[in-house]
């Protein structure tokens, strides 16, 4: 009995290190781009033979392609270039968001393959019909994907809200409250597929899965601590420690949005007074620039025009958001003391109006004038549309972590 | 040659399994605070031929007693009790605070076991004057320690401004910038001791200890993640989760004083205007209230028995300090999310009129009215002047992570 339980358990331990060095082999040729066996070997510290059981495994699997052989029938094979295939599994990424959702499908190297945005305005739509159009979309991006030989083997929906187990917890802005996201969708999609393998659903707050593409894909050049925030109608937030995302006791930090600046200030959709989102959201920004807000993305690519332009009024509501976001900013570098502070969504184009006077803000009220001390600065995230993407491209961290979990069953 | 190697690591490898079970045997019996042999051995799961050799370094180390034999003579002496010794290593720390110093040693179970205080303003003292006065005082509280036949293996120095490396690079209230204090303090004790042992010193900020402390030796029952606020002449504060507090990328997070409360308020230390500490901070709050700030602790003590009283001024001050704490406060949670938020210092005293009105604020802002959702609540702090004592048991903790590395040379 014991010697059966310790042979168990040898064979686990045996699997848990083969899988363990699967991933470290096709971690290694993503970060390598292009690369040999014998190389791989040398940099994972393993046996030229055990890589190439292990490449074997991964071009089975379809995560590996190789090509340019330089030498024909030699054991191993070594003189051939192996590199992430541009088939195979792929993450699909599916942002629901106030108006508009966007589905994308990202391979391997974390490459969008396949996008498809659809401007339509969520509010005052029930839940379960926004989800429904959602699978819809994921539906055809599927079709998509399967011409060009990709396989998703995941979906990931981020979500503009407190997103916890599966539930929208609270939306404010879609006007949601305790939807169960993953699962309707899953049911819908589901439907829409009857003969299709049943797909994995996870789901996650936007500005989490954001700032997760600007760690994995973006141009932080190796800043691991950071604070994210993401402008849309919201004012969403993540915060990342060493390159893994702080997510608090029940799933909900980041919540910048909601930061109070002026505790009298205007009502906030969340019911309380003066949060950030009432100084420096989208419809705030379009009213105090005097763009109806209705225009939504419109409405910004105006108002970045008339800023450009000059316009009086356009550059005042800019710089006072800009200041209110600084002071908001410089509180949370207080508490966190992060490398860098990014700014995607919205504020991603309307960064030369807002630096200014947000980081004169971070400069006056950071302890000590540590923010330029430290080299810190304010950067613009370094992709546009990317809750679809970090959706999609956290399904693909999965494939890179474990890939034989994701094979053909 | 690669033998060599292999064995080198080998040996490696079983010197540090030897030290992890070291550590696991001596914290087992500070969980259980009293515990046979056998019983240690059930719970950590090895034989009981190991755990007797481990408890025998133990005991040779100072680290465990044991007591109450209830059999003689028999192998591994089965029914004596071990539990944690209360002689041999202790921790000390000492607290540099703007008029006060407090030094404290703890034994192995956390407990105090010396404490002196001194009342004296440090504010306009050269820095090396504070810290070789701080020095003479430690060196007391060893002589006293060793009456009482315990062995200081360590000082922790615990700083009110941002430390990093051993030096203090801004403690506004003080009045310090870049000052080297661990070695200024290190070289004034070894100065003081020149027959004694050199003691290694370490410093800290003294909010990060007194959470610590909080987290190690408190009340919080399980809580892991939480945010800790102590209130003197400035306001201090640190984020732990899961255990683990969380430092940021230059070590410097948890600076809740310095969030703003009205970018148009009064100037701070910092050189910004409207922090926290210029509301809820000592001398705010002794001034809102009519008790001349410079009574110091004992305007403290005074506003406490005006309160008591109901005198009006009194309670309106409590009351508006609370009401901007609570402000900040949920500001803190919602980018942070943790389980409870815990006021020490001043405010432990003066929750009572705190409390209320603080909790209104976090009951408003936090988003989706998940503060009383989650059962979160203000605590307060389960000990008072306790960044000394966390600052001793910061040391003690690190005896009971590696107790080896601490044995008499």
């Amino acid at each position: 009995m014991k010697n059966n339980l310790t042979s168990q358990a040898s064979k686990a331990g045996h699997e848990s290190v083969r899988r363990h060095n699967l991933s470290l082999v096709l971690r290694t040729v993503r970060d390598e781009g292009e690369v040999t066996r014998a190389r791989v070997a040398s940099l994972v510290g393993l046996t030229r033979a055990a890589v190439s059981s292990l490449v074997e495994e991964l071009l089975a699997l379809d995560c590996l392609s190789e090509s340019g052989k330089t030498s024909s029938g030699s054991a191993g094979r070594p003189g051939t270039v192996l590199k992430l295939s541009r088939t195979g599994p792929a993450g699909l990424g599916v942002e629901i968001n106030i108006d508009y959702v966007s589905v994308c499908a990202v391979d391997l190297t974390g490459t969008d393959r396949v996008r498809v945005t659809e401007h339509t305005d969520h509010r005052n739509v029930p839940p379960a019909e926004v989800l429904a159009h959602a699978a819809r979309l994921t539906n055809r991006v599927i079709a998509s994907t399967r011409e060009q030989e990709l396989r998703v083997v995941g979906v990931e929906l981020a979500l503009p809200g407190l997103v916890s187990g599966g539930v929208v917890r609270q939306a404010p802005n879609l006007g949601w409250s305790r939807v169960a996201a993953e699962g309707i969708f899953g049911q819908a999609l589901s439907t829409l597929r009857p003969a299709g393998r049943a797909l994995a659903v996870g789901s996650d707050n936007e500005a989490n899965l954001a700032a997760l593409a600007e760690l994995w894909f973006g141009g932080l050049g190796g800043v691991r601590t950071f604070l994210y925030l993401t402008g849309e109608i919201g004012v969403g937030g993540a915060l990342v420690v060493n390159g893994e995302m702080l997510r608090g006791a029940h799933g909900f930090a980041g919540e910048i949005g909601h930061v109070v600046v002026d505790p009298e200030g205007p009502l906030c959709r969340c019911g309380a007074h003066g949060c950030l989102e009432q100084y420096a959201g989208r419809a705030a920004l379009l009213r105090a620039s005097g763009i109806d807000p209705a225009m939504g993305v419109r409405g910004i690519a105006e108002l970045e025009q008339r800023a450009a332009a000059g316009e009086k009024r356009a550059v005042t509501a800019l710089r006072e958001a800009g200041d209110r976001l600084g002071v908001v900013l410089a509180g949370a570098v207080n508490l966190f003391d992060p490398e860098a502070v990014v700014l995607g969504g919205i504020y991603r184009s309307l960064m030369p109006w807002l630096e200014g006077p947000a980081d004169a803000q971070l400069t006056a009220r950071v302890v000590s004038g540590r923010w330029h001390e430290n080299g810190s600065r304010l950067r613009a995230s370094s992709l546009s549309g990317d809750a679809a993407r970090g959706a999609a491209a956290r399904v693909v961290h999965d494939v890179l972590g474990n890939p034989a979990a994701f094979a053909v069953r």
